[in-house]
């Protein structure tokens, strides 16, 4: 089976705002292949950040969705039943090392702890993948690097990732992005005036504040999009606020009368 | 194998009774392709709802019944054994995804939360659902939709959706129908005559009065419908109402006495 | 593989001793292929009313004895290998919802409450059946019911059937017969005469005003019958109700003092 | 394939020395096929019993030692994988109920409960085996019995019969034999002389004051044979009981002194 | 498959030395097949005892390191697929009932209680072994015999063998030897001198009296042997007590220290 | 299939900067096959000794990363599917013990304690591996050594290796290297010159000062070659130092500002 590499490339220039010297340092640990992680709350922009790097350095990205089901396998390949009796099918991982691609696990916390050491020997100076069931040491093709993301606020004492993990990881962190810069990526991923926008992040920010007041998480840049979109539409931007920045996140009422409220001082 | 999609088309028009401008605003979150998330209690119109749009919209509907069983092979596919071999099956999420249906995950709070991380990629702005052990990324066809449900009251600290996928979906909240709108559904679909059906709606109205005070959830339209049908078919209505009414949801001797009462002060 | 449809048909009329209007009532729920839900405790009956009722409706039955570690698949079917690769078998819910038996799960609060879901989109209006691994949605055969039982005595938090299941259910209470109906079951299906019968019915009374009091539940009426039938054969009473009447159900000193003190008393 | 049923009958008459009426409640329950339940503590020879009866009645025996990874299937039957695609092999249950054997469930506690509930067919008035996965309905043969053990000292929260499955069948007590009838077993079994088997079952008789006071099961009929069939071979009556009595049953240094101290009393 | 049974038996003499009676008691149990279960500590010789035994009577020995993973077919047997469908493969336990092996079930308290259940009906006057899945029962030869190890200390209310499997065997106690003799086995198995020995083995007392004060077991004849190699091989006395006697089995700076001053004391 | 042990041998000379007599005590462990247990805190050097170990000694060097999924059959072997039915593949333990490579299990802790008992055969004189599934019993080659890492500051009630285990190896401790000797390894490793390395190093030491202060664990010595990488690729040390060595340790604001002053100190 030859591998389909050239779906797993990026053929147009995402669009990406860069907010500080993010580009720049993750080039430099890409020059001497360290192992990224990214934080930051969801819906901030790490996905979209992977890539443009990824179509920036040209290079193809593998992306898995971690969840806690994923076993080993999931990630390193398993043997299949095949016309001639078994056969082995890398994972994305395994593809990935083979193939010098970057390999993004995204949410990888949610992977369970110890799934997670299986990536160990490919974060450390060794860079080899051993494919145990198969009996074959895999080692990283040059442009192979691994990047993680990581929600800082859903750690708990279940689920966090483990410091013999961690420190095989340079760090960046993600965060919202500063008002006007995310007045600008809402007005070119909806659609709206930059006016329609501003009021948009306001409403955002005001929310923000209520995170850990009565919020698990703000509105993210995300869902600003999806409302501007709805607005763009033709959609009353009261009615796009209800259905795409309000009822998502929050069933209690009060918390609703104050979000309402925030769209209603804005629109 | 061809793809008998077919089957998913609604062929009649759904019995549907709008209550406000939900149908108005489904449809311009259809034409940004934005996920959507129906919340409300049980048996209130959610899913006839989303057959009513999918009628609409004259798209194919795919709809699966979420449990806790359900892993994520279940969504997207997995191989089978055939007579030459191994063989790819799509799930129905793939299905829905490579050709264009809107796809209707039912109670999606019963999957596990790590089985939905699945569903991530196909609602942001990739719009892809990589088949990790097939090694394919599909891309959704452009008339693919995703749309889940959820009731909030069954929230708690085991089940809940994360935050990270709450914040992929626009949200619509439904509820049981204005008494008069009720009346109408009622007498319309079980076939009694409006007076009939008026005096149903106000005994479930007391009903609902007692949800939280002994009571895990009111009686539902769809419930009053059932009642309906049984005095069709010239069950006294006292019997009808003890058989599809009052039996099903509790065993308490209050509860029942009180509900009871509620029959007979009506009938 | 032909469908041996004819080994779920009810050849003999069942023995069945109508206790009120249930047979009138379940006639109704039929006609309109309303869900029926049958409450009551264990041993009174509730597995012979729906045999009887299949042989007075003259439809086949098809009976599940649902526990813990039944899967929806065991419900719905799933592939088996063939010489040919895999075949697809139907479960048993699928075998009664394409050929139009009643179905009838019985014990279903054992199931675990994630795996009735399967039987949601047959309940409402919808009536089909999604065969997710397949890829097909099944319609149900217009005489398709189902059926389910239900002892309420064993709700506990961890096992309780969902409110979004119960709403979809019309309900019959079953209760243990009153002493004059109970002791015509007693002696017409043991063959003791009616003066034994009305003595072991009498035990049995003593021993339901027991239950919650050191007894988790009351001699029934098939635990009776039991008894009878050693009788029958020429064991003493004392012996056989013993044997049937007590070992069985206590092994707490105080208890079976007291019962064995209210079999001295009738025989 | 043919089933070997010949290698389940008992070909010598066990030695079974009755303690009161049971072989005569156990004949007449087997006439009106009552399923039987056999009550006591490890080691006083219930197996020994059912192997008993079976033998008197001619019957053949399959015993099933029922532990907590028992599935289902692994009593019902399942699909293997042949040349020619899958075949079907019957479980031990369903081998007993086609060809009328004894079927003896032995611990059955140890089976997860919700496994036991595939014998409620079997066990009321319709004696059928559903083999769901084959579709299959199996009407048991009429020589058909089922018999299980329990050790009532066993019960726990966790671990108990449900109610609905105890009253499916007549019970019968078993105890230790009365001191006589234990000296005449020990003897005929081990073949040491009775005044050796006297001793010994009164050291037995004292252990088993200590149940519950420090022992958690007395020193059974079983432990004795044992005892007596070393001391038979020539070994000291003093380090045959510590081998065979004192060493297995207890770690505690008081309570091995105090059972130490009661051979020496005897030997 | 023909059987390499040759690979069991123990070609040369192992080296045990006795410290009782216990190979005289085993020989007599074996004699009449009693089932044996060897109580101690960890490193004691119980493994040792076992391969001299059965070096003695010329039987071969069948080990199985058992662990919770261990499900009864690891030891019973399971179906195989081959190029004519499936084929059976007898487990460790079958293989020695058949052939007429000493079983030898080490570490027996690690396998989850409810495996240990199938060795029952080997270890009462059946001593047969019913291989459910393939539908045979088979017959112990005639010089078959089950040991089982078990370390008292381990005990805990979550991980004990239950009484009924208990009274199934007869019981030896190990310990670690007396001084002498447990100097005579490091000289013998390390190669050091008498002196040498000495000095360790009353390092290995010291730690001993720490067992339950500290530390959760104390120094093995095993690792004394250990020491007494790498002193052979020149180390340091120091060195090598530090690093097979000290080092592993503590992480507490005090109980380091306690047992690092008890190595300065004697060399 | 003919195994490629070719792979598992260390081409090139690892770096390695011994600390004390820890590669002398090894190599004489190694000459009487002592099994070797690693004990240290994350990123301090155990792996890169290892393979230092492997190198000088001139042995093939089988590392498996343990995890919690990992199933005895990982380590062990397993049947695989083949065009002539079932083969057999030795897993990572087997081929070093019939091939004489050292076998390094790598954060043993993590695997299921129950998993590990399978290493016990071959960690005493008997030194073999009952493969139970195949019927066959591997004899160790005279080569094959087993060594395992263990963090023992991630002792916990729930993960800890069992004395029985640990009893088994000889032990060595690893921690930090001291100041001069980690400024060598650092600058050699990175890349940076001396004086940099110097201040990287003393960064560390504050860090792991803090550790059960607020940090789990300290900077390891892997980080510090990770900034130095960056620094060599001409980011700023204070940037490096944030990247490397501050994010990806603690997310809690007061430790970062600890952190960041303390790079501020130096740079």
């Amino acid at each position: 089976m030859t591998m389909n590499l050239d779906q797993y490339f990026i053929k147009q220039q995402p669009y990406y705002r860069p907010v500080a010297d993010e580009v720049e340092l993750y080039e430099a640990a890409y020059s001497v292949r360290m192992p990224m992680m990214l934080k930051g709350p969801t819906g901030c922009g790490k996905t979209r950040f992977v890539e443009y790097i990824a179509w920036k350095l040209g290079k193809p990205l593998i992306t898995v969705a971690c969840n806690e089901d994923m076993t080993a396998s999931d990630l390193v390949g398993r043997f299949l039943l095949d016309v001639n009796g078994t056969r082995w099918q890398d994972g994305p991982l395994t593809i990935a090392a083979r193939n010098g691609a970057i390999c993004y696990l995204d949410e990888v916390v949610e992977a369970r702890q110890d799934t997670t050491v299986v990536i160990h020997p490919l974060t450390d100076n060794r860079r080899v993948l051993p494919l145990e069931k198969k009996g074959e040491l895999v080692h990283a093709h040059p442009d192979f690097q691994l990047v993680i993301s990581y929600n800082p606020g859903y750690q708990s004492l279940m689920k966090d990732l483990k410091q013999s993990t961690k420190q095989r990881f340079g760090a960046l962190d993600f965060n919202y992005p500063q008002h006007d810069i995310e007045v600008e990526i809402v007005a070119h991923e909806s659609g709206v005036d930059r006016s329609t926008a501003d009021k948009l992040v306001s409403i955002a920010e005001r929310a923000r504040n209520l995170k850990g007041h009565g919020l698990d998480e703000g509105i993210s840049t995300r869902m600003l999009v999806y409302a501007g979109s709805l607005i763009a539409t033709g959609v009353s931007p009261t009615a796009a606020s209800r259905v795409a920045l309000v009822r998502p996140i929050t069933d209690d009422p009060d918390m609703r009368d104050a979000l309402d409220a925030a769209v209603t001082t804005f629109f």
